[in-house]
């Protein structure tokens, strides 16, 4: 069934519906994306304030045959926020749904509305005496709801895992328009198909997220942060392991660099204080969540001393105040910012099995030679095997000298991924950037599933159409 | 559509594609269930030894529209895996799919058949230093495919979650008949719908699962286990937020006892060790899982002094060592068998928000008494909100003398739950004890969502049929 665009009668039937200011034209910014590489259609956006008024949306947009693009912080990375060509859909932001419902401070839960920004869920949290740990770069403008959608990951994951292991609970309006009033604070609830895991993840193509029922946890007494120099990709897995065996989930987060980052930091972001001398070539930010009556310090150089003893690590920093964990911090944030000032000719967010990420590494490096000169950094959450693995143009060269090569390092980087048994899209979905990926490397059960799960749920195709999965 | 039952012809043209000795007419021990409610019909029963010989067990019955019933150790208590009634299915056991296939111990991977035994995976866990720390009663029988179809909750979830959090993929049957390959082994994976969440959880009705991946964690360096005195349910909420704020994560299991556990346990299992001189109104087994450097009994005494300034604690008991511990948890563990020798009338596995707990408890024993005059034990997990409420009769009566009463109570308790946003269904899942509590109290969009996406994935019904949603 093909989609209708956006048209006058519709959006004056959906206005009767809707009260005075919900709908406008979309401003620019919600028909770009972070990357630049598409373009959504100059469409109307309409701005709903309760799942009542989504639910409006979606009878309507189901009645007309209107595709509706939900619509969060508009920070995605795969293009799940824009429609560059077919039907034009109608864009719905849940910005307006900014309420934190409750807090229940002593059951570790927060109700959240869709469009609450993910630094304000934290900041909420924290004024509760509790964590919301899921970190990341954008979350000084990303949505929850999106965050959810797309099942963010981030700098939190090794010890709290990603958005979906953060949420007990969701409200949605589902594609035939009704509300699943789901926003359970339960942490055993074994009544049926898990919906709440299907919509997260599926990127706004099953149903819009107006609420979510969030997981918190106590706060760590203690933060403690280490950069350490490893001989090797190789090394710094030993040492996740000898970290787990010393302080089991106390290591919160395990984030690997390479001497090219810092490079790309000094060339781009001098301002960014540079810790070493010289760069390592690999190094690891560690950072531990301690329990009361544990000195951050003391449980980093024994960690530190552990693994000089092992040959794993050659030199270390052990932040000593607040200051110098920040600065070591910066380092690893402002890297995507320093690529971005560089300008990669690809980028890859692909997770692997842990103990395939160093041969990795090393074939992808000599692969990638073949098809000729290129820098490479390669970062990233490596406690959770998901490395950031960006290719650049040489010294001298630039992107618009490799514009025949993108495809075929693209196909270098995710082929060896999925013979590794990886995943080419580890935290930032799938979208319409990475809808060929899925098919080509997706498992066909899985896929004929996923579209069976699809039409069933919304026949007439109107939710976020041509996201993960091409419009039938 | 309806359902053909096993018939001469199936078997035939399904034995002329397995192995010989893959089929055999049902034991009586596949037609039984723990709790004695149903008697499954006499039936055949296969007993595939891979992925492949299951894939074409579901082809033929999908060819010959005959049901199929998913078998793992038979310890449901929910009737997910009997067929009293309705047209004959085919038992389908995974019993023959017992190998580990292998072990990452630096990944903290698993991967398993699904007809490995629970305690099997323990023990293999162990022997690479690790933990798997699914936790439950029946885990020397239960089979870790049964324990993933039907999200198995245990003592462990406090700390770890409940199975669905404990696996990072899946290999299974779907009804068409195509092997799902999804035996991944990595912590972020975004691509595309979660039909591991979506199998898990889905007691056999979308698939049969024939292996996991699944995730292990560090082992702690030292484990505490501490049995103190509390006042009130609410100080055991209380105690629960205490602990957690003192040592995190390190609380890794926290039990409520009711006086009553321990006078039955004094009547029918005389041998089990009583603690105290006279049983506590209200006791709570505190496991701490630490790390190392940490002395069991040093946190759990600086937790029992810091309780006990805030009022919260009259009595406890610290073991000094693992027998003392073993002890303290034959307690909690033999409750469940000492209610099955007295015999109650109503048993029901609930779960509520941890905050309305106190309230439940109170409100649910006045309701009940208005019905007339029984015995309560409730007892359970309630640091998952998770408790697992029983209803016997008064000393001198008998159960036979309340037969018209469960009905009536399960009423009051359910309702109670309900409209206190609990789960009717913690941990055992829906089988087909609570097809009739789902449609009652389960979320219109919530089912009808369900059943769209049992009707696409399984459009023939043959996936346990009857089993949460009633045949069509």
């Amino acid at each position: 069934m093909s989609l209708n665009s956006v048209s006058p009668d519709f959006m004056a039937a959906l206005g009767a519906d809707l009260p005075e200011g919900a709908l406008r034209p979309a401003d620019p910014r919600y028909l770009h994306e972070p990357r630049g590489q598409w373009t959504g259609q100059q469409t109307m956006v309409a701005l709903p304030r309760s799942a009542g008024e989504v639910a409006a949306i979606v009878r309507h947009a189901s009645r007309h045959a209107v595709g509706l693009l939900p619509y969060g912080g508009g920070t995605g990375l795969v293009g799940g926020q824009v429609a560059p060509a077919g039907a034009v859909p109608l864009i719905v932001s849940l910005e307006r749904m900014t309420a934190v419902r409750a807090v229940y401070p002593d059951e570790n839960v927060l109700i959240a509305e869709a469009g609450v920004i993910l630094a304000d869920i934290q900041a909420a949290a924290e004024e509760a005496g509790r964590l919301f740990p899921l970190s990341l770069a954008a979350e000084g403008s990303a949505r929850i709801g999106g965050n959810l959608a797309t099942n963010a990951g981030g700098t939190g994951v090794l010890r709290y895992g990603n958005a979906r292991d953060l949420c007990l609970g969701l409200e949605a309006v589902l594609p035939d328009g009704q509300i699943w009033h789901g926003l359970k604070r339960l942490r055993k609830d074994n009544t049926g198909y898990d919906l709440r895991h299907l919509l997260i993840g599926a990127e706004g193509t099953l149903g819009i997220i107006t609420a979510a029922s969030l997981k918190l946890s106590p706060r760590p007494a203690a933060m403690g942060t280490g950069l350490f120099v490893v001989q090797s990709p190789r090394a710094a897995l030993s040492l996740l392991s000898l970290a787990r065996d010393q302080l089991g989930d106390m290591v919160s987060a395990f984030e690997l660099m390479h001497a090219q980052g810092y490079a790309f930091l000094a060339e781009k972001l001098p301002d960014v204080r540079q810790p070493f001398d010289s760069p390592p070539e690999w190094s690891v930010l560690v950072q531990l969540g301690l329990a009361r009556g544990m000195v951050p310090q003391d449980a980093l150089e024994a960690l530190f001393v552990a693994a000089a003893d092992a040959g794993l690590v050659s030199d270390g920093l052990i932040a000593q105040n607040e200051g110098q964990s920040r600065d070591f911090w910066a380092i690893r944030e402002q890297i995507p910012e320093a690529n971005r000032k560089i300008g990669s000719i690809s980028s890859h967010d692909i997770s692997l099995p842990l103990g395939a990420l160093p041969e990795f590494i090393e074939q992808a490096r000599q692969q990638i030679a073949q098809v000729g000169a290129f820098r490479i950094n390669c970062f990233g959450h490596v406690g959770d095997g998901n490395l950031h693995y960006n290719v650049f143009p040489a010294p001298g060269a630039s992107r618009a000298d490799h514009e025949g090569d993108r495809e075929r390092i693209k196909r270098v980087v995710h082929d060896l991924v999925h013979r590794m048994d990886g995943s080419v899209s580890a935290e930032h979905g799938i979208g319409r950037l990475k809808v060929d990926d899925l098919e080509r490397y997706g498992d066909p059960a899985k896929l004929s599933a996923m579209r069976a799960i699809k039409a069933a749920l919304d026949p007439k195709g109107i939710m976020n159409p041509g996201a993960i999965l091409r419009a039938p």
